[in-house]
């Protein structure tokens, strides 16, 4: 017997939450359309070098891996788990974009706009909301290096969640650069950052003393970690705390770091169209993955009890590693399951959806007869009207309230002449 | 360095290629849901017992399969290459649809018309036209065991195609029942059907002649081979092949078989608005999946020098190898890749695309500047027009020519004040 369950921690998506995904893709697209973006496609497998070349942080550990094939196998079967593979499934869309750009630049206008929607895979340990195959949905700027690609993907998206009923948006920002200041300013060396931010990024979950607690058991100078609690504390009674950083840090941070931010924070709140979203400074938001280099943003929703449901950031230096040259990125992504799954939860409603018929013949009817209803249907159905047909099972009232319940208005048909009357 | 071709066979998709699929795809969606189905989705990963189960035919030794991960894997590493994985990609949509309707029975009406779009993989040898990711759309209808679903499925699927301008289409139609009771009639044992079939399907490509040679080869028994040649012979002189076939093979022939293609090919020949589609039978059409059980059928298209661009069947044994519980099944897959390809080299246009507008600002401008821009956007994108803001390159010939290219209509903005005009 066949297994029918999903793989373990993936799902099957069933008709009536599809038709609001679909809903929202089509706005989101439309959205990000009216904004210029283009929308491409890239393969969902990337070679195992560009998954495992320390850009993904902590997602690297999460990979599901392809098993070489046929003479490549055999030779292999010997060896080690790394000389099995040969490509991986895609843990995000950026590594893929930057490949993308990479391979086709010559037929690319720059700077180039870039939005993708498609499903990345990541082994984690399966949780409520959280799966192993999820969509996320990302816009890209390559090739601006200036802060008018933050704004305007800020921008975008926002008014993207604006429109589809997300409310109580904060967007969290923070940059890169700020967060190597503070760690040199501390006196963590360089060759810990990496490990240090990890201890940073749980922050928000531990707390600082957990932070603290974490710091020490890794190991790190007593005088560092002193240096980091009270920077922190003097931080957090700051009125200004973006100034307080430029301040502070002005020997660790290169000129116009947060001059650059508070230009940032304050075009979007100017841009922004919904009242009800926040835009703030956050210096303890790291962002999981490794390639970032730039400014980092996180969009966390009341609504959704806070969780995080989209971020993004700058990373300048993740082209350069396929062709050698440096191509200035930024990009921000939505976590679309997980927005998702908050609307619905709340409720959700498609605005305005059509009318859908559903047409029940009766089990009378020859083969002939039901060739004819579907040749009367023809001239709605081009017309975009979404008409079902049907027998009529022996349980009519079940099938009745079934088709009623997925939204179809249900209509018996005696013969082909009661169409006119129930198509109108 | 990384790599940045994409994993072999697989490919890249382009924006001006990708606007129109997602206008094509559209297209399909809205044909398919005029009829009543619904969009679902399942995981791209399948475990790899139901890929590997005989359902798949040849497409079997072509799954790319996951490598199992932590103390699973560590414990299968000296094992053989079946210990070592424990899913797979899915090689077509039929598989997942049918552990999805035995996993979501409950929720689903029935019959359940479902419609599925999305990427599938095979380790073929690439070449032109072929890689080894492509995306299939597929419709199905479960539980109804009439002919009115494959009336049905054939009329949305060939409504789609004229309507996205697939000209010249065949829909060549069969029985695997029909095929089983050539082989009855001819003598070959029951146990060589599956590998008899493998060498009928190659009909079209190696000629009557290139089938006895490989049955020969086969060490088939002469007598079988010559009654198969003797009746191959008879049928292609026979003015009406179905009635012969029905005629000739009525003592291995289930009753009714003859008559109910008969009465689904003049069902769909009455529907159809399109003059220039034929509907043919085809006794020599086998169909390579191994899951099929009654009627099949494929359409090719003239405009693309005559290669298969859609394939379907029913499939009435497949649901109970999950369940336990047979589901009558019928579905028509279109291949996406091969119908975009043809499409676009014979110039396809996507009809009154919107026009899109690009507004290239001086590089004077400041950030305030280009958030006053996007500010002023803001109304005629949220009523869907499309504008895409950029700085002016250095080489601004260039870089109009490169987006009027793209479908662009580019304007110099000089100031904010310009935009009303511009934009009208």
């Amino acid at each position: 017997m066949f297994v029918k369950q999903t793989v373990k921690g993936m799902r099957d998506i069933l008709p009536a939450e599809n038709e609001i995904r679909e809903y929202l893709l089509g706005l989101l697209k439309s959205t990000y359309r009216s904004f210029g973006y283009s929308l491409i496609e890239t393969p969902c497998m990337e070679h195992i070098e560009n998954l495992t070349g320390r850009q993904g942080g902590e997602n690297e550990k999460l990979i599901f891996k392809i098993l070489k094939r046929g003479e490549k196998l055999d030779s292999a079967l010997s060896g080690s788990e790394s000389d099995l593979v040969d490509s991986g499934m895609r843990y995000d869309l950026t590594v893929p974009l930057a490949r993308y750009y990479a391979n086709n630049a010559g037929s690319l206008p720059l700077p180039f706009k870039a939005m993708q929607i498609g499903p990345v895979w990541r082994a984690d340990r399966p949780q409520k909301g959280r799966f192993r195959q999820f969509t996320q949905c990302d816009i890209d700027i390559l090739g601006e290096p200036g802060c008018t690609a933050e704004i305007e993907l800020i921008h975008a998206t926002t008014t993207f969640l604006d429109r589809a009923g997300v409310r109580g948006c904060t967007v969290l920002l923070n940059d890169r650069r700020l967060l190597k200041a503070v760690m040199d300013f501390c006196g963590f060396p360089e060759e810990s950052h990496g490990e240090v931010l990890i201890i940073l990024d749980k922050f928000d979950k531990i707390g600082a003393e957990g932070v603290k607690k974490e710091l020490t058991e890794s190991g790190y100078a007593p005088q560092a970690i002193e240096r980091y609690e009270e920077f922190s504390r003097r931080l957090s009674e700051s009125a200004d705390p973006l100034s307080f950083c430029g301040r502070e840090l002005a020997e660790f941070l290169p000129a116009g770091t947060a001059e650059n931010l508070n230009t940032i924070i304050s075009a979007v709140k100017e841009l922004t169209s919904a009242a009800d979203t926040k835009f703030v400074f956050d210096p303890t938001l790291v962002r999981g993955m490794g390639y970032y280099t730039g400014t980092i943003f996180e969009i966390r929703a009341e609504s959704f009890k806070g969780i995080s449901i989209a971020g993004g950031g700058r990373y300048d230096k993740m082209i350069g590693k396929y062709t050698g040259n440096d191509v200035c990125a930024c990009g921000f992504s939505i976590g679309f399951e997980r927005m998702i799954g908050a609307l619905i939860e709340g409720g959700f409603e498609i605005p305005g959806l059509g009318k859908k018929v559903a047409l029940l013949y009766r089990r009378s009817f020859t083969v002939a007869d039901v060739a004819a209803l579907q040749k009367a249907c023809a001239p709605c159905r081009a017309a975009g009207r979404n008409i079902l047909i049907q027998q009529m099972n022996k349980n009519l009232g079940f099938q009745k309230k079934q088709l009623a319940d997925q939204g179809w208005e249900v209509a018996e048909v005696g013969s082909v002449e009661d169409l006119p009357g129930i198509l109108g």
